[in-house]
């Protein structure tokens, strides 16, 4: 066990060197034309001054919580607890950094290899992806097989000082969540504010393009992509992937507690170790598997991926076989103290169907959650069918959409729930979170593939380049999109698991036997539980809406303060209607000295701040209620037991209802871009139902991109601070 | 304790006399004009036709149940049940006759009464609405007080039989839910159906003005606001107060029960009839307060409601106190066996205190429901002011609204969950629902004012009556938009504590003495509970689609098949733009020979037949879902007191969500018709802001009107359905 212990850091550093090889290969590849390299960079230094921004505000949050925690550390704690929540929250934090580093110059060098050929860009767009899902996993073994080597040599690895070891490497999962929260929630906001502000006064008021460089928020609104779908992306599922493991530790190391008296058979830290032994091999597989992707030209990137990502869990499957027998005993038993004393008998081939389990489960729900936001489908379809009939039509049918679609993931995770148990106990359910979660190198490859192949097409545009180049580079976007479906639903359904493994490892470190909800305070704790997400949904989409105006604001100050600016508009209205070679020289010389002179930075950095501030109120709520619960007279551990499964249950809920009503009503607005058919008529863009699924569309921009993915953070989060409270609540 | 049994019917055949008394004065009040009559004949024929087709159906249904109910009697019940079953059907069934009769007879009668003055016509409303409320109250106290007087004299009252008397009485708890779902579900799709009939095929396509008798939808329309607001919510509360009396009997029955060995003190009976006795006892505190309803002319009928229910409120107060320190022992003790053999001490303080605290927080509920969505209040101003910019944003402050008005009322309901348990334990919960309900006499009453008044306008208007007369009802309907706010609050929460009552009767009955959601297949039920009120949404929201449908052929069919309704269209189109007294003098006879024409009976057979057709699947929904959860291997009695917790929780937020929603929409919609100032300007009606509400508007109708008034049934009905499941399940 003492080799395996040593040897796990070495997988995240092999992960790391992945990332290193193929940034520098990102790097090398050629950016393309002059105006292709200038737009690219002022994406990039966007996306690093919201980095910038944002990460001067987190400092203080991390310091001052670390202060917070390690003041308050008891006895089965330690101060040290403040030294994990700090390199939880770097690792997630220099997750997002790599991943927006890379995607911000993948982005551009896409575009220019979309020149010469599909097959090409695919693989730059990719290997991009790759570089940000191998930055997470990488970091996330390094850093808790690290930590875990460090406090098992300062506390011992014995059955009496294990749970001390794990419970202060929960701080390394607080960090990751803080992170997670405002690179989630934040840049829910952020980039929807930036849309909207680019939208109204660049677009509606002064009358300039989208995209257009003039536009001070246009490249805020680009950069949105990134901040939303990488980074946003990135740090949720590095605290899902970081919460399973941690979670799954906790409950592993009950079965040599002293507390669980009759672990017969157990040999020490097996049962600890497997979720970071399945993790460490993921990421080799995660490696394999980007070698499987290629696509020949006129071939189809859908498969190529597809390829990639099934193959990669099809290996995992053999892998985890071989892991998980190797390393745990065939079967041993234990009394488990908190079902009554209930003797029950583990066997390592339980725990390996749990982990399967946990893995076809999150493809599962991914494909559902395509299949009722995918373009041409059914659900999608009706939306598109009852825009004929106005707005109002439209909102329904996505509203009934969103909420038809819980059906199927929620029994899926159902059974899972039951099927894990059955076959391993808690921990079979919080190892089928780490089971699910095992190859994401290259199911976040596959998740980041899609901004940047959406990025790419816009360059393409900006940059007039031949139409056979934006073919390529929408064919690339085209399968984005669906890989960003289904890379929602895998987020929510692991967002669920691990809060349940994390409930799990609450309870196992509050010393909580049964969540009982007969009782009255459980049972309050339970519903003021499930209201939460819909209270978070109200507050996330409310600061959209106040996030947007700042932004408005800002891009207004520079439009009527900035000469270059101002004279460019003028020569813009000057000369409406005619193209730009049309012009006087003169105002075609003014139009060009305005090239470059919005301060871009400065919009992102309002913007930033803005979403910022907007999410102190949610993220507050998120962090206040389970300490509430936990200490308000009449309630405690229990009701807070309670707490956790009602954010779990009702946030999984919302998350999933929101996040595909409003990916449905995103791709029905987008089928009339192609024309479709409603009651034998066809319809384009600019007629009436295509006007109505705008609205559609306009509603479910916030749901999908700032209340619906934020629900994920909010469960998980209150189940993180629920678990670093446990030892302190009576 | 033999006196207070035997007494107790009679409360509710004093409640039956008031009905009777009532109904045939609003009977003697004159009708007004013919042409009044005329139209009033209609609805009220409409009506009629609803019910008629609606009994016709429902009596196949009740008749299969009850043969079902009675063949699968095991030991611990009786074929009796079968008996309960029919006659809370038919209790159920007889109240919402009554209540639609009166209604429909008032209606016309306060609209020829608010020609002479604002006094009577609020009196004829409110008479007529109180009718509807002592006939749901004295139907529910005569039917559940004769039941038990026949069945303990059958079985015995001693310890040993008293839980089969209760058990075989529960049928008469899941008739009134039967009915309930389809007078809420099918009445929630009939009148949204019959209202965008009308609007489609009558405005639209034919060109008639709204509430023109040509239109045979129209009739269906206003029989629809009859069908929701009164026969829906009555039957929505009748089963809320039968649940509530019969969830707290069963938990009454354990102090007395073998199980529960040291019920030290108990003395018989007393806890099993106290929630009988409050509701008798509260038949005469609602019909002193009918008689407080007064208003002067020129006075405000707002707070002429309040007295009445305030005031009867207050009484209700008093005489509580003395009813339950006279029947109840000052203290008992008893042993828990649900909660691991506790020793709890019981006083009749304490379940006095849980009775106030429900019904204070009824009252709360309802006046939080009205801020959020009451003209004039912040929350409507903010959708108001989101208009500006089209239906987008509208229907996302929406949202927003509904989401964020779940707060306070769930903090209130968990508060008093616990205060009440910490008062009275589980029988503690039960009661404050008995509580929140004693008074619903007059709490209907002022309900059913709502459409008696919204109907007595419409009326005013198709009888061309002088304007002041308009102005007069429109007074009282203004204040009933208010009531009917409060109202929909109120019946959420009453479903909630009626459920939670339900849930701790289910686990006595079912003996489980923890629903423990650490264990997976409870989680797995909580979800998929959680998860049902999404989905049953999404059915009702559709179902509403496919009835409209159905009306809108009906309607096609009619003018095209009638010959003088064809004529009369024929003229009407040729003679576009002028007034009727214009038209040829053959034009004008074609005219009048053409009304009356059309057949509405037909139409609002149509429409209920499909409302009823469209129901079958989200009914189906709600009896399928805990006997599959009951019976399936993995689950079971603990997995299904999950499913019932899930489905209460998810769907009192989902109700209270959906039901603001929409009232927030609408008043802000109705805020255009007297002119709204957005940003420095006002806007009226036919204005882009109004128009971005009527969007929001129609969102909001099957929200506010449908599925979310829906949800109340479907968490009452699953908890009765475990209730009546119980003892069948292993």
């Amino acid at each position: 066990m003492e080799n395996l212990v040593y040897s796990l850091p070495i997988f995240g550093i092999i992960g790391l060197l992945y990332v290193a090889w193929r940034s520098a290969w990102v790097a090398k590849q050629d950016v393309g034309s002059q105006k292709m390299a200038d737009i690219a960079a002022r994406i990039a230094e966007g996306a690093m001054a919201f980095l910038k921004a944002e990460y001067r505000v987190l400092a203080i949050f991390v310091v001052s919580v670390a202060i917070l925690l390690g003041v308050s550390a008891g006895d089965n704690s330690s101060p040290l607890v403040a030294v994990s929540f700090v390199l939880g929250a770097f690792c997630s934090a220099l997750a997002g950094f790599i991943g927006m580093r890379v995607a911000t110059k993948a982005n551009v060098r896409t575009t220019n290899a979309a020149r010469t050929g599909l097959s090409k860009a695919l693989e730059v767009a990719f290997i991009g992806g790759s570089v940000m899902g191998m930055g997470v996993v990488g970091l996330g073994v390094l850093g808790l097989g690290t930590l875990f080597i460090v406090y098992g040599n300062l506390f011992g690895t014995d059955a009496q000082n294990i749970q001390k070891v794990i419970t202060v490497i929960t701080g390394f999962s607080f960090g990751a969540s803080s992170i997670a929260l405002f690179a989630r929630v934040g840049g829910g906001i952020y980039t929807k504010a930036a849309d909207v502000g680019a939208d109204l006064v660049g677009k509606v008021e002064a009358g300039i393009p989208e995209d257009h460089p003039l536009n001070p928020a246009t490249i805020a609104d680009n950069v949105g992509d990134n901040v939303g779908d990488v980074a946003g992306m990135g740090a949720d599922l590095f605290e899902s992937y970081v919460g399973s493991i941690i979670g799954t530790m906790v409950l592993g190391a009950a079965f040599m507690s002293a507390d669980f008296v009759q672990a017969d058979g157990m040999n020490g830290l097996s049962a600890v170790l497997l979720p970071l032994a399945l993790a460490a091999v993921g990421i080799i597989v995660s490696i394999i598997g980007t070698f499987f992707v290629k696509v020949k030209e006129g071939g189809n990137p859908q498969s190529a991926l597809n390829i990639g990502e099934f193959g990669s869990s099809a290996i995992m499957i053999v892998a985890s076989y071989f892991i998980i027998t190797n390393i745990l005993p065939e079967k041993w038993t234990f009394v488990d103290a908190l079902y009554g004393g209930v003797t029950r008998e583990m066997t390592a081939m339980g725990v390996f169907w749990a982990t399967i389990i946990g893995l076809v489960a999150g493809v599962l729900v991914g494909l559902i959650t395509e299949y009722y936001t995918g373009m041409g489908k059914t659900p999608v379809k009706s939306i598109v069918n009852q825009s004929s009939t106005g707005a109002a039509t439209n909102i329904i049918a996505g509203l009934g959409v969103g909420m038809m679609s819980t059906a199927i993931p929620v029994l899926l995770i159902a059974f899972s729930i039951v099927a894990a148990f059955e076959a391993g106990g808690l921990y079979g359910i919080a190892i089928a979170a780490v089971g699910m979660l095992s190859n994401l190198g290259i199911q976040l490859a596959v998740d980041a593939y899609g901004p940047i192949s959406d990025n790419a097409g816009g360059i393409a545009e900006m940059s007039e380049l031949p139409k056979e180049v934006r073919g390529r580079t929408d064919k690339l976007d085209a399968v984005g999109n669906t890989t960003a479906a289904i890379g929602k639903g895998f987020a929510i359904a692991s967002a669920a698991l691990t809060a349940l493994a994390l409930f799990g490892a609450y309870m196992t470190s509050a010393g909580v036997g049964s969540i009982d909800i007969s009782k009255a305070n459980v049972m309050a704790g339970l519903l003021i539980g499930a209201m939460l997400p819909f209270v978070f949904s109200a507050l996330a989409m409310g600061a959209v809406g106040k996030a947007a105006m700042d932004m408005i604001q800002e891009v207004r100050r520079q439009f009527n303060n900035i000469p270059a600016l101002k004279n460019a508009l003028e020569v813009m209205r000057r000369n409406e209607g005619k193209e730009e070679h049309e012009w006087s020289a003169q105002d075609q010389e003014t139009f060009r000295l305005a090239d470059g002179k919005a301060e871009y930075g400065k919009c992102v950095e309002i913007s930033t701040n803005a979403a910022i501030k907007q999410m102190v109120v949610p993220g507050m709520l998120a962090v206040v209620a389970p300490v509430v619960i936990a200490f308000l007279p009449g309630m405690g551990k229990e009701a807070l037991g309670g707490l956790l499964a009602g954010v779990t249950v009702s946030g999984v809920l919302m998350a999933i209802f929101q996040s595909n009503a409003g990916g449905a009503w995103d791709n029905a607005k987008k089928s009339f871009e192609e024309g479709v058919e409603i009651n034998g008529k066809v319809y384009y863009k600019k007629s009436d139902p295509h006007k109505a699924a705008v609205v559609g569309d306009t509603v479910g921009d916030p749901f999908k991109d700032t209340s619906g993915p934020s629900l994920n953070i909010l469960l998980k989060l209150i189940s993180v601070v629920a678990l670093v409270l446990a030892p302190f609540i009576r």
